[in-house]
C-alpha cells in the first residue's frame, strides 16, 4: 500500500475518534433549565465571535491568497487556502465541542469528580485528535496527490512550495486566532474582575456581573479555538518543514526520497494511535489525584511512542544500522569540521542516529512539562514565593511574580540547547528536526490536556452562576486548578518545540537560498554587521508585539468596565435580581474590540521581513539584505522564546499562587495576601494568554514569510 | 607634545574642574541643626556601606587579579588593578560630593529654585567630571607608560592586553557596584516603603520610619556610587576598544598607528571641554522649566563638541580627504562585497568618513534622550496612560506599565541598528567604533546629569525630616521629579552605547582569535548550530541576572519590613515621637543584605563565557567552542538591550506616573488610582535600579571574560 494512504488511514482514525468521542460527550446529561440556558448563552456568544471573527480572517485571507496566486502560482494559492480552512476548522470544532461540554461537565460533576474528570478530559481529547489528525490529513493528501497523482517528483519545486504555502495558511490564521481570542479572553476576563470583583465586591462567575458571560465565552475562543488554530499550525510547520528539509537535504537518496519524506508523517500518525491508547489511562487513582490522572495518560502515550517509532522507522529504512544517503557535507557543514572532542563524525548517518534523536524530543517534551508545573504548581517554590510575597502587599506579589517568569526561562532553555546538541551530534541538521518532530508527535495527548482547562474553566462558571450546591462547586475548582497548569504545560511546549523548529526553517531558509542564487555569496557570520541588524530588529518584533497586545487588553478591558458600570446605572435591577443584565451588548462590544484590536499586531511578522529585505538590499546590497532576513529569523526566535517562556510561565504562576491563597494559605479569600494576589493574577492574565501564546505563530509567520519571498524573488 | 601628555593635560582639567567645583559645593550653607544632625546619618550609612561592599569587592578582586598573574603576567594584573581601583574611586569621590551636597541643597533651595539647580547640578558635574577625567586619566598613562616608557609598539600584544585588562578591573568592580548599590537602595526604598506607606500610614521620608536613613543612604550608593561605576567602566570600555580595534585592524598604517590610537582619546579629551562648560549653561529661563536647563546644558555640549572634535581630528589626519591606511580586506569583510545598492565601496576610508562616524554617535545620543524623555516625562502618551490605567486598579496600572517597557524598546533599536548601519557604510567596523567613542565622549555632561538625581532625591527626603516649609519641599520636589527621567536617559544612553561597542567587541574577538589560532577555522554562520547555542545561552544570562536581582530585592526588603516591625514593636515611643528609631540598624541590616546578595549574580558574567567555552569544546571540539563563545557574547547584548532598556524605561514610567497622579490628576495623593500608582512605582523600582541597569556591566564583563580566555588559551 502506499505511505500516504497510510497516513492518511491514520489520520482518520484520529478523526473517527473524535467523532465517537463526540457522540458520547453529547449523549450526556445537561443538566437543569438554568444550566441550559447559561450554557446557550455562552455557545451563543462564542458562534457569535467565532463567525466575525473568521469573516475578519476571510477578507485577510482572500488578500494573501491572491498575492500567492499572482506571485507563486495556483499551486501554492490552494495550498495556502488549505492550511487556513483546516486550521479554522480545528478551531472550530475544538470550539463547538468545548462550549457544549461545559455544562455537561457541570452536571457530570454533580455524580463524582471522576465523572467529570472523564467528560472534561474527553472533550479535550476530541479538539487533541482533530488537531492532530486534521494536519496529517492535510500534509498527507497535498503530498500524495502532487506526487502520485501529479506525478511531480518528491522533492520538486512545487512540492516543496505547496508545502511551505500549507504551512503559511495554518500559521496565518493561527495568530489571528491567538491574538483575537487572546485579547478577547483577557478583555472579558479582566473588565469582569475590575467592576465585579473590585468595585462592587461580587465573586467571580457571579451572575449579576453583565460581562459573566463575555468572559465564559473568551475561555472557548481564546484557550480553545486560539489554541487548536496555535497546535494546527505548529504541527504543520515542524512535520512540514522536516519533509521539506529532507527534500532538500537528501539529495542522494534518489527512489528512497519519497518514503523518507513520508517518514515524518508517519511518525505523526504512529503517535496518534498511542495518544488515542495513552487517553484511556486518564483515570483517578486512589489518591484521587486530577493532575496524576493526567500524568498517566501522557505517560503512557509517550512510552508506547518509542516502540511505535522504532516499527515505524524499521518499516521504512529496513536495515536501522545502514547509512542514510545524501554526503555529509550536504547534511551538514559544521559535522564535516568535528576533528577534535566528542564528536561522532558524522558524515551519513544511520536508522538508529535518527531513532535516538526522536528519543531526544520525547524526553525534551517530558522535561518540559515537568519544568512548567514546576514554576506553575501550587507544590512548589515558585508560585508558593509569589503566594508569600503576597503578604507585603501588591508590589511585591508582581515583583516576585516578575522574578519567577525572567527565572522560568532558565532550564526550558538548558533543555532546548541540550536537544540541539545531542541531536546534532546524532544527525546533524535532520537530527533536529526528527526531535522537533517526535516532539510534535505527541501534539494529540498535549492538546488534549489543554483543551481540558475552558472546559472545566466554564463548568466551574457554569456551577456558579446557576447556584449549584457547595460540593459540586469544589469538585469544579479541583477540575480547573489543574487546567491552569496544563494550559501553561502546552504554551512550554509550543514554544520549545519552535525553538528547535526554527533552526530547521533557517535551514531551509539558507539551503533555499543557494538553489535560487547559486551564484550569490551571503554571509551570515555573525561579524557581518547587518547580520547583527537583522538580529536585533528579529529580537524586536516579540518585544513590539507583546507591546500591542498587552495594550490591547487594556483598552479593550477599558471599555467593558465602562460598558458594565453603564449596565449597572442604567438598570438598578440587575443588583437586586429582578432583572437581568445584557450579557450579549458586552459579548458584542469584546467581539468588536478584539476583532479591531488583532489586525495591526498580526500584520507585523508578515510585513517586518519584506520590509527589512527590501531596505538593506536598497542599502547595502542583496547579498546583504539576504543576510538579514536570515538573521532576522533567528532573532525573532531568540527574544521570542524567551519573551514567550516567561509570560507563559509567569502567568500560571501568578493565577495559581491566588488559587493557593484561596486554599486558605496566607490568610485566604478576602485577606489583604489575596487581594494582592488578586493583582497578580490580572497581570499574568494578558502575558500568558494573549501576548504570550501568539509569540509562537509570529514566529512561524515570520519565517515562512521569509521563504516565500524567496520564491516569489526568484520567479 | 607627546599626544599621550595632551590626553592626560585634559583628564588632568576635568579633575581640576571637579576639585574646584567641589570646594565652591562644601562652602555652601549646611542650613540648620536638624538638617545637618540628619545629613551626618546618612553620610556615616553610605560610608560604612561602601567600605564594606569595596572590603568584599577587594576580596574578589585579588582573586582575580592573582589568576590574572599567573595566566597572563603582571601588566595584565596591573591593569586590572588601575581599572578596578579607579572605578572604585570614581564611586567613592561621586557619593562622598553626593552625600555631603544633598543637605546643601535643602539649605539652597531655601533661597530659591535655581540656587537649590545650581547646587544639585554642580555637585553631580563633580562626579561627571570625575568619571570621565580619571578614565581618560587610566588608559592615557597606561598607553603612555607602555609604549614611550617601556617602548612596546603601540599594537604590540602586551598594551592590548594591558588594555583589555584596565577594562576588566572596571567593569567587575562595576557590576559589584551597581548590583550591590542596587540592591541596597530599593531594599531599603522598597522596604520603607511597604511598612510606612502600607501598613503604618506616614508619608514618604517620614522620621518616624527606622528605614528612612537607609532609603536617603541607598540613594547615594546605588544611583550615585553604582551609577559612577559603571559610567567609568563603560568609558573605558569603548574608548579601549576602539584602541584594540585600531591597532588590530588598521594594521598598515605603521608610524601612524601611535597617533590614530591616540585619537579616541583625544577626542574624549576635547569632549571633557566642551562638557565643562556646557555645565555652565544649565540656568533656568524665563519658563522656570528644569528639564529645559538641563537640556540647554546639554545641547551645548554636544553643538561645541562638533568643532571640537573637527580640530582633534584634522590635529590627528592632517588631510580629512585622504584615504586612511589597512587594506580593505582588513577593515571589513563585508564592505568589499557590496557590489549592489548605495553603498559607498569602503576600501579605506577618509577622515570625513570617520568625523560623519562620531557626528552619528553625537546624534545617536541626543536621539535616545529624546526617547527617554518620551517614555517616562510626565508630559507624554506613555506615562500618562499608565496614570490612565491606574483609575482602574493596581492590575491595570501594572498591565500598561509592563506593555509601555516593552513597547519603550523599539525606537531605541531603531536608532542603533540606523547608527550601525550608517557607521558602517561610511567606515566599517571602525567607523561603528568612533560612534561609540563619539556617544561615550559626552560621559562627562550625562553623568552630571545622572548624579544631580540622587542629591535632590537625598534633598527633598532632608526637607521633609527636618520638617522645613511645605515651599522648600515644593521646590526640592520640582528638582526630584526631572531626576527621574535624567536617571533613567543614563541608563538608556549606557546600555545603547553597549550595543553599538559590543560589535566592536565581538570585532575584538575574532581578530585575536584568527591571530592567536591562526589554522583554526571557526564557522560563525547562523548555519552552525553551536553559533545558535551560544546565542541562546548568551541572551539567557540577562533573564536570569534579571530574575536573580528581583528576587534579591524581594528578599532584602522582606527584611527590612521585619526589621520595622520589630522596632516599632519594641520601642513604642518611636510613632508617640518621644524616642528615635534606631536608623544604624536598619542600614547595618540592608549594607549585610546587599552584599550577601549581590556575589552569585555578579559572578555569572565571569563563569558562563569559560563553561560555555569549554564544555563546548569537549562535546564538539574546540573551533564549535570558539564559535559558541563568540555567539554567546552577541546572544548577551542581543536579549541584554531589550532587557534593560525595557525595565529602565519601563521603571522611570512608572514612577513618573505616580508623581503625574501626586501633581493632582486621576484623583491625586490618597486616591485609589495614587494607590495604585504606588504599586507600578514599587514594582518598577527593581526594574529600573537594580535589575535593569546592572545588565550593562554585565554584557561587558562577558565580553572583556572572554577575551582574556582567548589570552589565556593561548599564552
Amino acid at each position: 500500500m502506499n505511505l500516504s494512504i497510510i497516513v492518511i488511514l491514520l489520520g482518520l482514525s484520529a478523526l473517527a475518534y473524535g467523532v465517537f468521542v463526540s457522540f458520547s460527550v453529547l449523549r450526556s446529561d445537561t443538566g437543569n433549565g438554568d444550566m441550559q440556558r447559561i450554557a446557550a448563552a455562552i455557545q451563543e456568544g462564542a458562534q457569535a465571535y467565532l463567525t466575525r471573527q473568521y469573516r475578519a480572517i476571510a477578507l485577510v485571507g482572500i488578500v494573501v491568497a491572491t498575492a500567492l496566486l499572482f506571485f507563486l502560482g495556483w499551486i501554492s494559492a490552494i495550498g495556502f487556502a488549505v492550511g487556513a480552512i483546516l486550521s479554522g476548522t480545528a478551531g472550530f470544532i475544538g470550539m463547538n465541542i468545548s462550549v457544549r461540554a461545559n455544562v455537561r461537565t457541570t452536571a457530570a460533576a454533580c455524580s463524582g469528580l471522576q465523572q467529570g474528570l472523564t467528560l472534561a478530559f474527553r472533550s479535550g481529547a476530541v479538539t487533541g485528535m482533530l488537531v492532530a489528525g486534521l494536519a496529517l490529513l492535510a500534509i498527507a493528501t497535498i503530498f500524495l496527490i502532487l506526487t502520485q497523482g501529479i506525478g511531480l517528483a518528491a522533492n520538486s519545486r512545487i512540492v516543496v512550495e505547496a508545502l511551505v504555502a500549507l504551512a503559511f495558511g495554518a500559521s496565518l490564521i493561527s495568530i489571528f486566532a491567538r491574538l483575537g481570542g487572546g485579547i478577547f479572553t483577557k478583555a472579558a476576563d479582566v473588565g469582569a474582575d475590575l467592576v465585579g470583583k473590585v468595585e462592587v465586591g461580587i465573586p467571580e462567575d457571579d451572575p449579576h456581573n453583565p460581562a459573566v458571560i463575555a468572559d465564559n465565552v473568551g475561555d472557548n475562543v481564546g484557550d480553545c479555538a486560539g489554541m487548536a488554530a496555535d497546535l494546527f499550525e505548529t504541527y504543520v510547520v515542524t512535520i512540514g518543514a522536516t519533509m521539506v528539509l529532507t527534500a532538500l537535504l537528501l539529495t542522494g537518496l534518489g527512489d528512497g526520497l519519497y518514503a523518507m519524506m513520508t517518514l515524518p508523517l508517519l511518525i505523526g500518525g504512529a503517535c496518534i494511535i498511542t495518544s488515542i491508547i495513552g487517553t484511556f489511562f486518564v483515570r483517578l487513582g486512589s489518591r484521587e489525584s486530577i493532575m496524576g490522572a493526567m500524568y498517566k495518560g501522557f505517560l503512557i502515550t509517550a512510552l508506547l511512542s518509542v516502540p511505535a517509532i522504532f516499527i515505524v522507522m524499521q518499516l521504512i529504512l529496513g536495515d536501522m544500522s545502514a547509512t542514510i544517503g545524501g554526503t555529509a557535507h550536504n547534511l551538514d557543514k559544521g559535522a564535516t569540521l568535528s576533528e577534535e572532542g566528542l564528536s561522532t563524525q558524522v558524515s551519513g548517518f544511520t536508522g538508529w542516529n535518527l531513532f535516538f534523536c526522536t528519543l531526544t524530543g520525547l524526553i525534551i517534551t517530558g522535561l518540559i512539562i515537568w519544568i512548567t508545573e514546576y514554576y506553575t504548581g501550587t507544590r512548589y517554590r515558585p508560585v508558593r514565593s509569589i503566594a508569600k510575597a503576597s503578604e507585603t502587599g501588591h508590589g511585591t506579589n508582581v515583583i516576585q511574580g516578575l522574578a519567577v517568569s525572567l527565572e522560568a526561562t532558565a532550564l526550558p532553555t538548558l533543555v532546548i540547547v541540550g536537544g540541539i546538541v545531542i541531536s546534532h551530534q546524532l544527525a546533524g541538521l535532520i537530527g533536529i528536526a526528527y526531535a522537533a518532530t517526535a516532539m510534535l508527535a505527541l501534539a494529540g495527548m498535549v492538546v488534549a490536556l489543554d483543551a481540558y482547562g475552558p472546559v472545566t474553566d466554564n463548568a466551574g462558571g457554569i456551577a456558579e452562576m446557576a447556584g449549584l450546591d457547595e460540593t459540586v462547586r469544589a469538585r469544579t475548582d479541583a477540575l480547573d486548578a489543574v487546567g491552569n497548569t496544563t494550559k501553561a504545560v502546552t504554551k512550554g511546549y509550543a514554544i520549545s518545540s519552535a525553538g528547535l523548529a526554527a533552526l530547521v526553517l533557517f535551514a531551509a531558509y539558507t539551503t533555499d537560498l543557494a538553489e535560487f542564487f547559486p551564484g550569490m555569496d551571503v554571509d551570515f557570520s555573525l561579524e557581518n554587521p547587518y547580520v547583527v541588524v537583522g538580529l536585533l530588529l528579529g529580537a524586536l518584533l516579540p518585544y513590539l508585539f507583546g507591546a500591542m497586545g498587552m495594550t490591547a487588553v487594556g483598552r479593550a478591558a477599558g471599555n467593558v468596565v465602562k460598558d458594565v458600570r453603564d449596565q449597572f446605572a442604567q438598570n438598578s435591577g440587575i443588583m437586586a435580581g429582578t432583572s437581568k443584565p445584557d450579557y450579549a451588548r458586552t459579548v458584542d462590544l469584546v467581539t468588536k474590540a478584539a476583532i479591531l484590536e488583532m489586525v495591526i499586531p498580526s500584520l507585523l511578522p508578515v510585513l517586518t521581513p519584506i520590509t527589512v529585505y527590501f531596505v538593506i538590499t536598497f542599502i547595502a546590497g542583496q547579498h546583504n539584505g539576504f543576510a538579514a532576513l536570515g538573521a532576522l529569523l533567528l532573532g525573532v526566535i531568540l527574544s521570542g522564546l524567551f519573551v514567550a517562556l516567561s509570560m507563559t510561565s509567569g502567568g500560571g504562576a501568578w493565577d495559581n499562587a491566588k488559587k493557593y491563597i484561596e486554599d486558605g494559605h496566607h490568610g485566604g479569600k478576602g485577606s489583604d495576601a489575596h487581594k494582592a494576589a488578586v493583582t497578580g493574577d490580572t497581570v499574568g492574565d494578558p502575558y500568558k494568554d494573549t501576548a504570550g501564546p501568539a509569540v509562537n505563530p509570529m514566529i512561524k509567520i515570520t519565517n515562512i514569510v521569509a521563504l516565500l519571498l524567496l520564491s516569489a524573488l526568484a520567479a
